[in-house]
């Protein structure tokens, strides 16, 4: 099943094919989660080219995990980088920079000249538990995502002297995900799933979620002492490719105007844009506020 | 005014010299904040000594700051971590970990054997905003708690290898916050406010905000772009005296029977008790999941 938010909130099943959206009765997908999927339809049925998607869900915590491929590892190992990126990195990603499918990442350019991307899968949590093993992980995942973990380079940079990053992936509007859930049921192996990033139709990223260095359920069951709600979402980490790492990077970054296609294979392909702080709101770029 | 939450989730204003509790009719404090504190009473009143007292606030975010009092700093610098503990630390603490007053924190002895403590004034985010300056801060801070950041130092450790920490901070139970929120206009000096933490009675941590590195509002302002909540909370640090900096750590890290005040003078105190993971569910503690 495909899983959508759209509307200002509304819930519905997505019949991609037929392009129909069946509402479901939950006041959100959060929710649908919370209740085992036992959720009944409205009876109203649209047409998907008549709906706005929005984020596919509001998770209460978003497990942000990286160093889970070797090639992004290699890569960061490559450059000027002041910390091995090891896997078993976990931080909390911001909820409220969650923006979805077709949204705006707003370009704060008196906060970083150095946007990047990176495409990651986003695996949503289906219940509530913790402190359980791998055996048991797989009941816990109940469905995808797509991730483009947007990143400010050089605050990255300057955070990492302290070794924690958050700041530089926690702006407002860095966090897109979707264009809906795809229910496990309905990915045959989520270790074998193609994944590509396009900026303005040029491929960035290209990889497959067979390159992992760990089961997925293995990092799920990994992080459960820090407890799961159903709903939250858990990333998977970033292939290579990222503009970071790129001979000139500044010929990679981001910047007003680009297109990103951030797609897995089996679960879809999230697209957003970004502009230039002038032009989402009208007036100049706030300043940092210095240190 | 003191803001607390009480037998499973009513919201009230305790009358402290009085002992009494007028309950409000709104359904968390996450909700008064969201509601700008335009809050009827429910005309209930009871008696303090008959409520138990919940964790003060649900926050949809917790940003959790670090480097912000200069001897904290010092002492850390002092023993062998893998980074300096630079002001402008952000990450997200986690909101499933949050435990009240009087809740006890459960060893999970098959992750770490390195529990430590930190005591912390968290400041209450009042409404809504983003992008703002110094100024303007003043007018988001709405209130006090007190945070007692648990940590498991060897986890810490390992994590530190890639820079990033939050495992260690984010494990179930590791959050007691409390007992209850001071709203802003009761408190003369922020920046004035003795802290003291004890365990078993000892003094093992002792300072006070004025040594701060940084003002809160500048702190508050600074971190902005990540967006506010109302609700919200944010940390500002800790002071020196952590077990894992002492001497003999061993001698100093938290144990099961271990009672722990968390005290700043003008908000309140904190109490909490380590428990054993048997003691507290009746089976072995789990095993970590290998990486």
């Amino acid at each position: 099943m495909k899983l959508i938010t759209f509307d200002n909130g509304r819930v519905g099943r997505l019949e991609l094919e037929e392009g129909t959206v069946i509402e479901l009765d939950v006041p959100s997908t959060r929710e649908y989660f919370e209740r085992g999927g036992q959720v009944a339809e409205t009876g109203e049925r649209l047409r998907f080219a008549d709906v706005r998607l929005e984020a596919p869900i509001r998770p209460k915590k978003f497990f942000h995990t990286a160093g889970n491929f070797a090639d992004h590892h290699n890569e960061l190992a490559a450059v000027d980088w002041s910390h091995p990126v090891h896997k078993g990195i976990v931080f909390f990603q911001n909820v409220d920079a969650i923006i979805g499918p077709d949204d705006a990442i707003v370009y704060p350019e008196g906060l970083t000249r150095e946007l990047d991307y990176e495409l990651e899968l986003a695996i949503i949590i289906g219940k509530s538990g913790k402190f359980f093993g791998p055996d048991e992980a797989v009941d816990y995942i109940a469905g995808f995502t797509v991730f483009n973990d947007i990143t400010a380079r050089d605050i990255q940079r300057k955070e990492m002297e302290s070794g924690v990053f958050s700041f530089s992936k926690g702006i407002d509007t860095f966090c897109p995900i979707g264009p809906w859930i795809v229910t496990a049921d309905e990915v045959p192996d989520m270790h074998e799933l193609p994944m590509q990033l396009r900026v303005n139709g040029e491929v960035r990223q290209q990889g497959n979620t067979n390159q992992t260095r760990i089961a997925f359920p293995h990092l799920v069951a990994y992080h459960s002492p820090q407890i799961y709600s159903a709903g939250d979402i858990i990333t998977t980490g970033t292939i290579s490719g990222v503009a970071a790492v790129q001979p000139n990077p500044f010929d990679f970054y981001l910047k007003p105007g680009d297109r990103i296609e951030a797609e897995i294979t089996g679960i879809g392909t999230l697209r957003n844009h970004v502009v230039g702080w002038e032009e989402a709101y009208g007036e100049p770029a706030p300043q940092r506020v210095d240190w």
